[in-house]
């Protein structure tokens, strides 16, 4: 996707704030999404380096034509390196041209191999006698990434709408005697007809007592009376990722059942009406899991109530139980995330909804409807 | 995928050769197709330490029953291990009830923020005087997968059996006014309709001037009069990827764009007639390159010639040109990869025919067709 040079030097900006905190004098990006959010480039390779002044995008023959596009909106806020041998010798040069002495790299995405690489040729061209220092950072980048700007919240309203819209006719597909497989093609058929260019997951057709596994795939089951059956579909829009799910049943709704969809459905309202800018993400999980124990179906909900969507169909913000693994980010206006209680009963079945949700002044906004 | 526990003692007998020989008492295997090929595990996480004796497959809470199930055919080969808090801290714990010394990693996949975890945990709970040592290691598990078993060989020849099948009436889908989307998405149709779990990468479906962009994605220009149309399609089937390109043509062919299908086509002949066991992959390549050479088309054709298929799309051995950084494999009876030469002329068009052929004893068995 081609950026306006507005939005670059803005996101560019956001980076080197956090860099200069960290004392790096350049950043190598190699994590796909994080190199596309900052150039628009969305080969499938690639790499870039920020600088205190400048950004280099790197690419390989198949791409220069279309970087060369990319760039040259971009008022020189990034410039074009191409190379002839690797990416990691690539990304050396730029360095070597820039002579950095501390060279953050994306820890949680860099491999081993080309972090051991890019170490020994930075030192085998070293020239002073320090050579210069690769520094793990994380997340410097995707914090950036978690408030979207207008240009991401216009597309994933758009791609909100057209994905609310497959969901409408959704129950249509599920009809007696279908299998699981042929009602996620009906799916992923639809939203490829609604402009999205791919799934962003593999479709979830899950019915009767798969419906139980949170993460099934689909089978080739044949949906009959009593099923509830799962949905959870989602596309890329333009880069941009949507996702929801809506639990559909044919024939008869026995009581458990009735209860059980009462109580999702209340506790994913519960936990939308929690959303707010300057409350812990934590604080919208529990919400819902509130009303799931409430109905004593605390042991029934083993996932988390969310997760942020963006250029990765699961970034952050986290929406879950507090843990020292997962940062509980507080919500900001301008964060999208999804909220999809769900409660998985052995025996009756398995009850999931979820929306995608954009953090308001005051609130949020429903982008699936 | 449920794999007999002889598949699975031999792979890991050969994975445990390759340990041996580097001095390296557990293997941490965390990129998820290999782990499949050991272990059978396709979800989307999860892990394994391979040890002298046993291996230990690490799932999370989602996967359990699935797991569970998958080892319990494998006559202990495989044991689970399950976790309350990291897959890095279960690592850890299995390496630790194992006190090992020298423990190999997967350098060109763990991130370093992961090593750098796990490294840390190891020097802290070490009780004896040395920390146990993390090994970067590249290829164990990837060079075993290079020549594929009895097994794997039924599954791709039934997935290119049914590939094949497709390219037969892909030239159907190329209708006058219709778009290179559409198409695309009567491709992906067809593979679903073919039992393809999914596309194994996004379909090309490149017409016109875009012909001659070997990685064009599908745009809504419509086909018509005297326009190349390549056709790059492939999907996954019970795991394993096929990968096959066709190229079409609707209305008169120029001169010269019929020189340059006879010429690719040659090529294409050129490098299946070369293949047999005991050569280098890249004669293969030469074979190709040297015919387009002749029609004076070697610099109209940019790319290598092939690539292993297996449970990645793209994996070894690559049929390239040598080069310091991709490894010339030996060809060996069982290997399996595509054969895709390809012209590429501004202003005439783009030609690739693209095959899968699998090694024989003395020579190949083209598996699309």
């Amino acid at each position: 996707m081609i950026l306006p040079s507005p939005t670059v030097a803005a996101r560019l900006g956001r980076v080197r704030d956090q860099m200069r905190a960290l004392g790096i004098d350049a950043l190598v990006i190699t994590h796909l999404p994080n190199l596309q959010y900052l150039t628009g480039f969305s080969g499938s390779a690639g790499a870039a380096v920020v600088l205190p002044r400048g950004c280099r995008l790197v690419v390989d023959f198949r791409y220069v034509t279309a970087a060369t596009e990319l760039v040259s909106g971009l008022d020189g806020l990034v410039t074009l390196a191409t190379f002839e041998r690797s990416y990691d010798e690539a990304i050396v040069d730029v360095l070597r041209l820039e002579s950095r002495s501390r060279i953050g790299i994306e820890a949680a995405y860099l491999p081993v191999a080309r972090f051991n690489a890019i170490s020994a040729a930075l030192a085998a061209r070293a020239t002073g006698p320090n050579a210069p220092a690769l520094v793990p950072t994380e997340r410097l980048v995707e914090r950036s990434r978690m408030v979207k700007d207008p240009l991401e919240i216009e597309t994933l309203r758009e791609a909100g709408r057209r994905l609310g819209r497959i969901a409408a006719i959704a129950a249509e597909f599920v009809t007696y005697g279908r299998t699981e497989r042929e009602v996620a093609a009906d799916l992923e058929n639809a939203m490829r007809g609604a402009g999205f260019s791919r799934p962003a997951f593999e479709t979830i057709v899950a019915s009767g007592p798969n419906s139980a596994l949170p993460h099934a795939r689909p089978t080739d089951r044949r949906i009959g009376d009593g099923d509830p059956t799962v949905l959870d579909f989602g596309g890329v829009y333009d880069g941009y990722c949507v996702d929801l799910t809506r639990t559909v049943q044919l024939g008869p709704v026995s009581a458990s059942q009735a209860r059980l969809y009462a109580a999702v459905r209340e506790a994913q309202q519960a936990a939308i009406a929690a959303v707010r800018p300057g409350i812990p993400a934590s604080a919208v999980d529990a919400a819902a899991r509130e009303v799931l124990e409430r109905h004593g179906l605390g042991e029934a909900f083993g996932h988390g109530t969310g997760h942020g969507l963006g250029l990765e169909v699961h970034e952050e913000p986290r929406i879950a139980r507090p843990s020292p693994r997962v940062p509980d980010e507080v919500l900001e206006r301008g964060m999208v995330f999804t909220i999809e209680p769900g409660a998985y009963v052995p025996g009756i079945g398995g009850v999931r909804f979820e929306d995608d949700v954009l953090v308001t002044a005051d609130g949020c906004e429903i982008l699936t409807r």
